[in-house]
């Protein structure tokens, strides 16, 4: 079992420090401490290990120390920055592990975008060394590269010429649409096995500057200093809050697998052999705090912190530990007007750092929901209080079931936070998305401001299907059994292409057209088979391809 | 070898009929008449033989009937419209060979969509019978969906429920982004292999209207009534021109390849053994007409629409019958000052229907190469003519070598129709893709007026490398072997990410996001494997999926 949580004192590949205003992340991996067996990771190579402390460091940098304004990403081995995904690694990876490595990797690179947009700070890549793979996609998510000029260090994405498969972390598309390096030299710098240095890699728009060794943790200081001077002498007052560990209770299933997942707010319930879960999300208690002091006061333990922090590691141990598990319903427990209180004191104070944190915190976590590999189906049933924020529950699931039963009350609510404050990785809020034909419907549905009963919500296109109440277990029953008897790579390939109606962004290419071209690649015989680039890669033996051009 | 000319009276499978404004283009498809052995085209399902009918007629329409302002896709089958791709066709072939048929077919639906959008034809599906898989997604193609209300025909997309894949051929994308359908309902119809009928199916505006069966061919005539009453008298006078057959004359090879392949304007010279081929465009003879009824005289003997059918089709004969050719070298043979003095032409009368046709002809042909899964370098060497509309040539390419050599001289130069004429399928023109990063310079590029030489050509940014003379030969050579000892499947999935930086469309859309996963899913088990669910379609034994989610 993959654990996604840690922290600080227990990180093995990064060293985390602050001074002031400025954090220094330096990776220094652990060759013999890997996730798996049957690798090390040499020359500051990485896996999911060492990723994993790394999404850590970046959510507690945004919470533990909101006071930071640059963050320098650097490396304490000398001579190299970082030499990417451990190749080894991935030769001996299924294919189904390498696609979510990936994703996940990707998911904290953009994570460092939407810090460096939304939060003011600045991420520095201070490459004191080669930067190769994975390490410069690393780099390419960080605002300002700045490479050592030592003769000999160098930036490279040599996936192409020496495995046979895409810089698979958001490196094309970064290369392309963020660091926007005309086409033909994004070409050739990505079919060069031995990368670009200094002078030239400045003119392609590959880093921002170089330095001589001698002067390049000046010249660092000397930016990291600039930027900081700009920022407020409110911003050094702040002080962070605490993230402390997640507790979760499993309950032993009837095989090596737990049939049950309890978090305080977050309940998977397994049923593995019709390969589907409930996830239950519990509602806040009544009269949270509403002033930015009683939250800061609150800190990790007020309820929308707690309950996404619990339902972003429950979707990760879903990916990554539940490979079988297709289908994903969504259920929640509680009160609507509690929902709708805690959405309302969001509302009002996001201009303070921590709610606006919070409130990022939970939009990166519901799209790791849209981009989730299963299917989801939001079940609206007596109980449920699918309003304001758990709202996008629903909206974020390929379907959504809504009991309809005039003797009991069910309903669905809208709150401030569905006007935009939670955006899909298109751009678009869910319910634009979800109106793409009228958008006016997105405006009606946000001014009819109270609660949706079933027909209300029906009539509003909130929901998919509203049985009655003697047709409601079948129908649901019937709803699971279909869905989780199709084939699951046409569904997974089918809910990436309806998901995301509308705009494009970087983020949608990179999980849209380059996953999907890096999950063809991954599979193809060029790189994975006997005579792959992939499989070869190290030994005495060559890659032998089949030419076919596809 | 496929051949992919054809004209009406040749046609097996479509009928192509014309009553003044209106053209009716009736499916007919003769099981028999197959391009490959092993299946019969039951129920109008397609080949890609079928299709390259579809995709001569639609470019006739254009050219030689001006005059239709309405065109009728439907059957002549009673109770069908089209049952899609023929299975037994998909299951037989190639994974290499399913991908470009998709390809084709999908370029075939955006040819449809680009009359819709530039030429003002408004194409309506009369959908009299069923219309599932590929039949409903050359409904989704048309302007406007008609499906007949008999009780039984429905529209659906059953690949996902029956064959374990996806609607390929735009389908997923069409469905949310141009029919604009709620991303829960396409969900559900995606899944759901009977489809939906007359009134849900238009509720859920997966259709426009649907009529009963004793209403509906008169209904469809009030529609087509409505339309073409909207034209202009003007649009009712022209008159087209006739496309005749292309002439090829082919080399014999080694092997059972032809070595070279030459048409007037275009020639192919094939290395099998170096796995590329050079392409050459001939520019157009001095002197060439000016005024639109001298062009009209010349019909499809003018250069720029003669010289880019054959491009075009050369183009596919190198996707579809040399899969092995990873590299297309492509050169020009001519003067710039001819080159220049067409698109001069072009640009003064492009508000004329048939110059308006041929640019926009031109624009379809240089997608197609944007969109072939084959490494384009462009060779500019003395006596080449890359000007205006063939600079396009360079500017879609994946790199550009030009010689540099104070003795010779060899020039890029630019013309009118550059700035925007000639679109990318992400809507932008190629300069201002290849200047992402400082619009400016697309701008400085234009405004440059005169011709470029080498050096300035550098300074402009539109080439990628600039070899002297005693380096040329040597550079090129390497250039190309190395291109061609990479991985096939790497550079497929590189040059489809670095060649769209920018926006994204709905053919963006289709050919990045959706062919990469349909791409991923035709070639897992789940799909092809022994127990995978195209593979078993139709037989007595039953797919059984690895539920693994990826």
């Amino acid at each position: 079992m993959i654990n996604f949580q840690t922290s600080p004192d227990q990180y093995r590949h990064w060293k985390l420090s602050f001074e002031g205003p400025v954090a220094r992340l330096s990776m220094d991996v652990q060759e013999d401490e890997t996730l798996n067996d049957g690798y090390k990771l040499k020359l500051n190579s990485y896996d999911l290990g060492v990723d994993i402390e790394l999404a850590d460091a970046i959510q507690r940098i945004r919470f533990e120390h909101p006071e930071v304004r640059a963050v320098v990403v650097t490396s304490l081995k000398p001579r190299i920055f970082c030499a990417g995904a451990n190749i080894y690694m991935l030769g001996t990876s299924s294919h189904a592990f390498k696609v979510n490595f990936c994703k996940f990797t990707n998911e904290t690179r953009c994570a460092m975008e939407d810090d460096s947009r939304h939060s003011g700070r600045r991420y520095l890549a201070a490459l004191n060394g080669t930067a190769s793979g994975g390490g410069y996609e690393l780099a390419i998510a960080c605002d300002e590269i700045y490479l050592v000029d030592d003769g000999n260090s160098a930036v490279s994405l040599p996936e192409v010429p020496l495995l046979g498969v895409l810089p698979g972390t958001g490196g094309l598309t970064r290369l392309v649409d963020t660091r926007k390096v005309r086409r033909d030299r994004a070409d050739v710098f990505s079919t060069l096995a031995e990368g670009l240095k200094g002078k030239r890699a400045k003119e392609w728009r590959l880093i921002d500057d170089t330095f001589a060794t001698s002067k390049f943790p000046e010249a660092i200081d000397n930016r990291v200093a600039q930027i900081v001077n700009l920022r407020s002498n409110e911003d050094a007052q702040i002080s962070g809050i605490k993230l402390h560990p997640l507790t979760v209770e499993t309950g032993a299933g009837p095989t090596d697998k737990s049939d049950s997942r309890d978090y305080k707010y977050v309940s998977l319930q397994f049923h593995h052999e019709s390969r589907y879960v409930d996830l239950t999300v519990r509602g806040p208690e009544p009269n949270l705090p509403t002033t930015t002091d009683e939250i800061q006061q609150l800190g990790d333990s007020y309820w929308p912190l707690r309950a996404y922090r619990e339902l972003d590691d429950a979707l990760l141990y879903l990916r990554v530990n539940e490979p079988e598990i297709g289908l994903v319903c969504l259920r929640t427990e509680g009160k609507i007007d509690d929902v709708l209180a805690v959405d309302r004191a969001l509302a009002a104070n996001r201009d303070h750092w921590l709610v606006r944190e919070i409130i990022m915190m939970m939009a990166r976590t519901l799209r790791r929901l849209d981009l989730t590999a299963k299917s989801f189906f939001s079940i609206v049933e007596p109980g449920s209080c699918f309003a304001g924020n758990l709202l996008e529950l629903a909206l974020s699931s390929d379907r959504v079931y809504m009991l309809n039963n005039p003797d009991e009350r069910v309903e669905l609510a809208t709150s401030e936070l569905n006007r935009g404050a939670l955006p899909m990785s298109n751009g678009l809020s869910r319910l634009q998305s979800r109106f793409l034909s009228e958008p006016e419907r997105a405006d009606q549905v946000m001014a009819h401001g109270a609660t949706f009963d079933t027909e209300a919500a029906e009539e509003a296109g909130l929901v998919t299907f509203a049985p009655d109440d003697l047709d409601w277990d079948d129908e649901i029953r019937l709803a699971i059994e279909e869905r989780t008897s199709l084939s699951p790579d046409a569904l997974t390939g089918m809910e990436a292409s309806l998901r995301f109606a509308g705009p494009e962004t970087m983020d949608t290419k990179i999980y849209g057209r380059l996953t999907a071209w890096q999950n063809w690649i991954f599979q193809r015989p060029n790189a994975v088979g006997p005579n792959g680039a992939l499989t070869n890669y190290g030994k005495p033996t060559q890659a032998q391809f089949d030419y076919k051009r596809t």
